[in-house]
């Protein structure tokens, strides 16, 4: 795992302009927002899904780079004033606190722009018709009925209670689209059976799902420190989550029924779906 | 020039999802920042590149979307409180003001996420290989070296004397890169000989520059009322514009020698530049 965050960290050092580059000040606020930490769990899916459907690591790292790009963009506009005003993240100053709002704007804007560029290297699949459905499946799940509507979905739930059912709607959305995205960009660089394809996409949903649970929980019982992000901010903020809908103990079993049933779907792939099983253990038992 | 603006319309309002589907706040609000106005420069300069290229202007439909998204987000984003803090466009509220901060964000990334969804229909160019090149364009067009570059080179040069030569460097980013892109992706859509696409460039790299001195031109001297935006922004925000640079008569006599210099590149194409060229000379003369 952490040569493959070794990995994930040199693709996009190479991806992100250089700080030599103009505008100066926004690349290197785009290079403090991506490198050097976070757990990279959407590029490991990636290179796992790949490692799954045969493909060589070098023909995963665009896509596992995009992801991580996208998710990165994410996090810096998730944690603007206007939204989760944060300041901390990955144990540093959030990219608004330590340059400007102004700049950590548009650190997404382009951030997001890059991953697509990323996307667009020639030969990352095997026939460039599937590499515009790589690019298809990328918008698709940052957009407003992926990743960008499951955070609108979030903002509109601020204070209210939501039942499981309304909080899955949300996260398969805000979490969910992008961590199935990981494994499906994957599986693309690669050859996957039907069945091998819609079993890892199964097993992606349901991960997507738990990773989201988890999170829940974290939130309400590690410490600011462990977390490297503002802890017990779901309960201040009165967001609904998995802890309020269900408590601590019952939301701790529900991850592990759904990484058993995320793990159920790898079942075609036999031993070539072994790291994926691994990553999903990990993503159910970490501790940040 | 109404007829393609009433066709840029209809593609648009098909490819923007219905408010009937969620999340379907931040929907409206994509709505609200796309449809209804403008003057849609981008979506023509793509039709007219197209019908240059020999291209079906029914092919050209998603690249002038395309273009126009990225331009709509970017004006969501720069009329933020952080960024420009405007409270008007196109004789409306701008989207923040209309909904909230944290939907302007989302609408805006939501709407970049779109415009690269839009490039990914099957078809759009010759060869799949040269419509992952259509992709890579758009997204150079709109990132760190290119659009979202441009904004923070003018972020950091706000109270700042630049002379005409940085002007220009950080307008033939922010402004420059996507009305370069919209003709090189309206071209790419048919058939251009290497000449003649050169030629179409080089218009395309005159006419960015033309048509933002005629901006800073127009934004001295027309009323809020007739440009639908507020009016005398740059002098109040001690912006450096070519007005600033060299008044309002010598910009005015230098958008004109652009307009020439931009003229000489569409030779190659004959008579099937005529389109170009048209669009070229309301640029100078628009009075909004």
């Amino acid at each position: 795992m952490q040569a493959c965050r070794d990995r994930i960290e040199s693709v996009l050092e190479a991806l992100l302009p250089s700080v030599a580059i103009a505008p100066d000040k926004l690349h290197a606020a785009m290079r403090y927002a991506v490198l050097g930490g976070g757990k990279r769990v959407r590029p490991l899916l990636a290179y796992a899904a790949g490692e799954a459907a045969g493909a060589d690591p070098a023909r995963v790292d665009r896509a596992a780079a995009a992801v991580e790009l996208i998710h990165a963009y994410s996090l810096v506009h998730d944690d603007l004033p206007s939204m989760d005003n944060d300041v901390l993240r990955r144990g540093q100053p959030t990219v608004h606190v330590k340059f400007d709002e102004a700049t950590a704007l548009l650190v997404g804007d382009a951030l997001q722009s890059l991953a697509f560029e990323a996307l667009t290297e020639p030969g990352l699949a095997g026939r460039p018709e599937d590499q515009i459905g790589m690019l298809a499946t990328l918008a698709r799940a940052s957009g407003s009925r992926g990743m960008a509507g499951g955070q609108a979905v979030d903002l509109a739930s601020q204070g209210k209670a939501l039942t499981v059912e309304e909080l899955e709607f949300m996260h398969v959305h805000k979490t969910g689209a992008l961590i199935a995205c990981s494994v499906s960009l994957g599986a693309a660089c690669g050859t996957m059976s039907p069945d091998e394809l819609r079993g890892a996409l199964h097993f992606a949903r349901f991960m997507g799902l738990a990773f989201q649970v988890v999170d829940d929980v974290l939130d309400a019982t590690e410490s600011t420190e462990t977390l490297g992000k503002t802890a017990g901010k779901d309960a201040a903020g009165s967001k609904p989550t998995y802890v309020s809908a269900m408590g601590v103990e019952r939301a701790r079993s529900y991850a592990d029924e759904l990484l058993e049933d995320a793990l159920s779907g790898l079942a075609p792939l036999g031993d070539r779906g072994r790291r994926l099983a691994d990553l999903g253990r990990y993503i159910v038992s970490r501790n940040s």
